[in-house]
């Protein structure tokens, strides 16, 4: 497919539309035998609350699930369990988060998906995706072929380098040009994957994060923002634990009509699956 | 002075140790009838739990505190009655941060504060801040003039760009590299003064943060990192209020043996000193 091609699809022929959930990290600084993307907020396995925000999005066609395999069997029961009828399959990541990314998107190519397909990788320990950030990612890839949520630094930020045994402050941005980023980091099938060969030839590649292996590989892409929130927080320690339980709660007390009848469908064809299943 | 002077202070005079307290921000995104440094947390006034930060620290010499009209009258009342013995005087800001830090730099100049005196310009709705980084702030001057307390960021930091209507990604530094600034800010009162004039005859002048004023005006003179906390985080909206609350319980709760002591002890002068002015 030429890039002319790719920037104007066919009307009638809907790119798919995949969430690629990243479940296989370790999670140094959490308890290696509780591992994070498995603890329960708000009463649900932080790894539930992320696939059911694609799940409930409709313009999602697909799940993807990349786990570690010392959750695969945890995680395999808890989609079962839940009856989460767009994941396709749960594969296995890598070391790096970078190799979980490689891993789907070599899965995806295997499984011949076109190269317009809009992938939007999202991190497991994200649980609170808001379906604004989903939507703004997808619709965000009809004029570019990256982008990422992020939320506006609230702080300064300070860029450092190392003097001595001590940092010192580099160079300070201008605080609205400065963002968190958060995910998804969605991506034109075509484009990310490019980024990714590129990078794979590249011995000292070691990203922590895929709009960073599009910005630094493939520099002519810009990649766009998508308003994230303060609540799509990356949980990392026992620490954030007791801010998840609060905008668990928040979000279950605020889950308007629509959402309450969303997740009641996703329940009723859940349990519908379960039994056709059995 | 000379630089040379400044670089090695005489140790028989220790250089006074001055906490700035800047409590004039209006808070545009809080309720204005009800000032978010005046909001209490864990029962105390925002204000309040940052001058007692530098209350008890015993390096701290002198404390100013710059407000606006607004809350004046609240803000000398509270420093009465908690009998804040270090508050030296409470100035008027301006109506930029900027502006009050400039004032509080004037008013220094004109008490014939010594050009080594180390200047520490804390937000005060950073309410939390820890007695290690005041501790820090004041150890890294005898390094440098400038410093800072900051938090290495958790999140990738995206530097941005606008395209048309929309903000797009136009670098990602490396993460070890990305700090979150807080506050206080600490300088050498010369360095923070000469930064300062410098930064006043240019009409382009809008900072947002001391540390930026040093960085763009004295560009060879590095600004240490100090190390800071995600507790240390500054008050903004009303959905702060209950993180705040929980950072303000655990504070109570495990407050040692040592700061109980130490809070005792300034109670007790705080009584005593408002005894004596009866």
């Amino acid at each position: 497919m030429t890039e002319r091609e790719q920037n104007t699809p066919v009307q009638s022929a809907p790119a798919p539309v995949v969430a690629v959930v990243l479940a296989a990290g370790f999670g140094t600084r959490f308890d290696p035998d509780n591992p994070k993307q498995l603890v329960s907020v708000g009463g649900k396995p932080i790894v539930c609350w992320s696939i059911e925000a694609f799940e409930r999005c409709e313009r999602v066609t697909d799940i993807v699930v990349v786990v570690n395999e010392k959750v695969r069997a945890t995680v395999e029961e808890l989609i079962e369990e839940a009856g989460y009828g767009k994941v396709r399959v749960v594969i296995d990541g890598g070391a790096e988060r970078v190799d979980s990314t490689a891993a789907a998107l070599d899965m995806l190519a295997q499984a011949g998906i076109p190269d317009n397909a809009k992938i939007l990788i999202h991190d497991a320990v994200r649980p609170f995706v808001a379906p604004s950030a989903i939507d703004g990612s997808i619709d965000a890839l009809d004029q570019f072929n990256a982008a990422t949520v992020a939320f506006a630094s609230t702080d300064t930020i300070l860029l450092t380098e190392d003097l001595g045994d001590r940092k010192v402050v580099k160079a300070v941005p201008e605080r609205p040009n400065t963002f968190r980023a958060q995910t998804p980091q969605s991506f034109r099938f075509a484009t990310i994957r490019h980024a990714y060969e590129l990078a794979s030839a590249d011995p000292d590649f070691h990203p922590t994060d895929d709009t960073r292996v599009v910005v630094d590989y493939l520099p002519d892409e810009p990649v766009a923002i998508v308003a994230g929130a303060e609540t799509n927080l990356k949980i990392t320690t026992m620490a954030d634990i007791p801010v998840a339980e609060r905008i668990a709660a928040d979000l279950t007390h605020h889950m308007t009509k629509e959402e309450a009848k969303a997740r009641m469908h996703a329940l009723l064809s859940g349990a519908a699956a379960q039994m056709a299943r059995r």
